[in-house]
This record gives structure tokens, C-alpha cells and sequence, in this order.
């Protein structure tokens, strides 16, 4: 399906689709770029890449697809630095967490290759990053979410649904504002309650011992809470008022809570937790179906 | 090791310590009793207890070991309704998630039964209850806390001790206090941040699609708000000041990473970030060692 890919950032996303494309035999060569040599070297010690570039043009020069899998505060540099590179007809996507602001940083940098840039949010990952947990089945059933701008080729869009259904994944297009809305609730938050969660207790006289005696319940809630911090720095910021936004409802829910507590009322609280127990308990992952 | 189990809610942590126990083979014969007559019914079906008592008090008689693991609201009736039946030599244990107050209804209701009491926490669950989730293996490897009180007697909280090591618990000593402590930051907090983050995001307008495309860490953050209402009002009333001490920690640690979001300040934010993560990283689940 391609001659060339260019995988810009070799860590594990990046590193994963890569695999993924080669498992599936979609794409002859594969050429790598990182900011830190030393991943590069891995991702080619571990069959990941097959040729190392000495920069993130040289890996988009005469590729066909163009994976920027890199931080989302570098997502403008790496366009500018790219876009001379990109051929016409060339697929590039990114995968970042947020897509506002790398739709705003393609606007400003990508000049007349924005056509080739269809954005990708593929819900997927684990909690230690590095090309060494990359995985082919890592996109196997997750849901892969595209923003597809007016610019957007149409040929590119195209390529862009078959690469991802190739490798299993489910697509969902979105508006980049739906998007962000959305991910703020169901990501961006949680990991912000998480990390706050642990420093809490982290803080506390005594709260190592406190922490040693979490049970399964608390592993399950904190899981993400382990999660790269400058990845996780930059995702917050990007989407802050989404996130900000969507901590407020939070807020106002706890607030809620905490008064059916304090007031000790019993009926109304059993109720507002059955009503949430009973919507997680109705809940699956990927359930999602376009149009609902 | 003993003769006759007394069960007194024949539910997931009931039932799963009588199965244990009988793989074990430390049981010869156990009755039981649930307020709903379906759930006694069950039980006797799925081979949990061999016997049906009609009233808790009748699953108490001639019991040598009993074991109350109703909803820790009814703990003090149940106390009243058995004080007669138990024996002098008798070792009676609770399984409720708060202290303080198991304590407490112990003294008010048992009167000369007390020394039989052991309050016993075991750190185990599932998202589910009822009998049909009952598994033998339940509290294999998983901490129980207990909080022996003044009153225990010694040949009571020798033979607690050694029938949760024999069914492969790991047994940990805490004041009620302590135990209320902790178990309000690691248990009680992170279901109450569930549930109000759930409904958070339920009631705001589009709320069933923006949860329909959460992922991995969405479904394992969430886990604990498909709990129990009825269990978890009783839980979060029974140590809220504990628990609304904890929220007060939280809502701190809460307030400080948002000033860093909406300052924009990226340096400070990594660094909060990064020893939540670090912290979340190096912990084990059951790594408490008794004095740390």
C-alpha cells in the first residue's frame, strides 16, 4: 500500500503504528527519525525502523506517509521543519492527544502541504512510554478518532481511513472542538484527578504508609496516574480550557456529593451513586457508534 | 480446625470466606443466614453453606467461629440479635470496610460477648457483589486489617489470626483510627472522586456519547463506580469525617495543579507530574510492611 514511511518519533505510538503497518505488510520501507539518537539506534536494533534519518525532513523526504508521533508542544516545529519535504499526494498525520491546537499549528506552519494533513487521535496506550513497549496490536480494536480539516485532500482522507481499518483500528471523525471536549472529560481529566490524587495523600504525614495499604481499587483508579510526565504536562496545557471547563462539572458533581454527605442523607446519596454505578456498570469500551 | 461456621451475610465476602475456608478444610459444617431468604436459598444451591438458619441468631448457636458480613449499617442489630447465642470460647469477626464505628456498635451492643470480638477488614472486592460472585480465592495474597480492641480476648485474636493466614491472607495491626485513616485516602476518597466523575460528565448535555469514547484508562479509573450503592452510602457516611478530612487534602493538591495549568506553568506543572508518576511507578499492591 506504500513505498515509504517516515515515522517521526520512534516511541511508542509511533514505534507501535510502524510495527502495526509492517505486520500488515502495507509498506515496504520504513525510515526513522527521533530527537534523542538513542531512540532511533533502538527502534532500528529492535526492527522497528529500517533506515535511521538524520533529521525529520530526511525521514519525510520521498515517503508516501508521514507519521508525527512526537509531543504535542513539538508538533509545530516538526511541520515546519517537514513540510518542504512532503511530496503532493503524501498522507501525514499526527497522534496527538489534542487537536485544536495542532489543527492551529498546521494552519501556521504547513503552508502549502496542509493538504496532505488529515489529524489522528488514536485512543490508545500504556502507562510507561519508549519504543521498547511499542506493540503491533496496540491499535488492534481501539478507536482511531480523525479531525478532518477543510484542506484536508480528499485522497489523503482516504488513505487515512484505510491505513487505520488495515490495522484494526475503529474510526470516529470528529470535529477538533468535539474532539477536545470530549477527551478533556474522558481523559485529560481523570489523569489530572489521578495525579492530584497520589500527591494528596503523597503529602501527608505518614502517606507512604497510607499509600502501601491500597487494595485493588485503588491500582485500577491510579493506573494512569504513572503516566510520562512531560507527555502529560503538554496534553493539560494544550486542552487547558476544555480541561479547565470540564473540571468545573466536576467540581460541581463532588460539591454535590460531599453535601449529601455532610447532611447525612442517606436516600439521596445511595441514589446519585446507583445512578452512577448503574451508568458504569451499562458502559464498554468502544461502544461508541457515529451518530449517538 | 472448627466445627461450626456461623455465617451472617451470605454475600461476595461472606461467601467467599466460607468457601475458603471449607477448601481449606477447617470447617466441618456452616450455617447460614442472609435477610433476603433468596440469597440464603442461593448460597445453600451454590454449595456455600450447608445449612439454612432462620434468623441470624440461630446461624450464631453453637457456632464456634461467626462471621458478620451484612452492610456495616446493620452491624450494630446484628450484634444485639447474636450476643445471646455466642459461646465464651466463641470468635466472632466483622468484614466491614470503616472501624470506628464497628467498634463502637460492638461495645454498645455486645455487653459480656465482647471479648469475642475481632474487627476484621479484609482488603478485597469486586465491582459486583452477591453470593454468585463468591470465589474461594478471594482473599488469597490480599491484606486484612485487623483492629483488636482492649476487650478482645487473646484466644480469639490468636485463632483470627490464624484462620485468615490459613486461607492466604496477609495480616496487617491497626488502631480503628489508623485503619479509618488510611482506608478514607486509599478506598473511600477514590470511590467518592468516581462516582462524582462519572456523574459529572453524565449530566452535562451529550454526556452518554462523550462517555461512550472513553479507553483504557477511562475504563480502569472508573472500575470502582460500578460498586454497590447501597454498601458504598453506608461506607462514606459511616467515616465521613475521615473521608471529608481526605477530600480536603485532595481539593489542596487539586487547587495547586490547576494555578500551575492556568499559569501556564510548564517547569512546575512536569515537576508535580512527575513525583505523582514516580510514586504511582514504584508502587506494588500488598507491599505494607507492618512499621514502615
Amino acid at each position: 500500500m506504500f513505498e515509504r514511511l517516515g515515522l517521526i518519533g520512534c516511541g511508542l505510538m509511533g514505534g507501535s503504528f510502524a510495527l502495526a503497518l509492517r505486520q500488515a505488510g502495507l509498506v515496504r520501507q520504513i525510515a526513522g527519525f527521533s530527537a534523542s539518537p538513542t531512540t532511533t539506534q533502538r527502534a532500528l536494533e529492535l526492527g522497528v525502523i529500517d533506515v535511521q534519518a538524520d533529521s525529520a525532513a530526511e525521514a519525510a523526504a520521498g515517503a508516501d506517509l508521514v507519521l508525527v508521533a512526537v509531543p504535542v508542544a513539538a508538533t509545530e516545529a516538526t511541520f515546519a521543519a517537514i513540510r518542504s519535504a512532503l511530496g503532493a499526494d503524501t498522507l501525514l498525520m499526527d497522534v496527538g492527544s489534542t487537536k485544536s491546537d495542532v489543527v492551529a499549528a498546521a494552519e501556521r506552519a504547513l503552508g502549502p502541504a496542509l493538504p496532505c494533513f488529515v489529524p489522528a487521535h488514536p485512543i490508545a496506550g500504556k502507562e510507561r512510554s519508549g519504543v521498547d513497549h511499542a506493540d503491533a496490536a496496540l491499535y488492534q480494536g481501539r478507536h482511531v478518532i480523525l479531525t478532518p480539516m477543510a484542506t484536508s485532500g480528499a485522497r489523503q482522507l482516504a488513505l487515512a481511513q484505510e491505513v487505520w481499518a488495515a490495522i484494526g483500528a475503529r474510526l470516529v471523525e470528529m470535529t477538533p472542538a468535539a474532539h477536545d471536549t470530549t477527551f478533556a472529560a474522558v481523559s485529560h481529566l481523570p489523569h489530572l484527578l489521578a495525579f492530584a490524587f497520589i500527591d494528596g495523600i503523597a503529602r501527608q504525614p505518614g502517606g507512604a504508609a497510607i499509600l502501601a495499604l491500597g487494595g485493588p481499587g485503588f491500582r485500577d483508579f491510579t493506573r494512569i496516574a504513572a503516566a510520562d510526565p512531560r507527555m502529560w504536562r503538554d496534553v493539560l496545557l494544550a486542552n487547558r480550557q476544555e480541561l479547565l471547563d470540564q473540571l468545573r462539572h466536576h467540581r460541581q458533581a463532588l460539591a454535590q456529593f460531599e453535601q449529601l454527605i455532610e447532611a447525612g442523607d442517606g436516600a439521596a446519596l445511595e441514589q446519585r451513586i446507583a445512578q452512577a454505578s448503574d451508568t458504569r456498570a451499562a458502559w464498554h469500551m468502544d461502544s461508541f457508534k457515529p451518530g449517538t
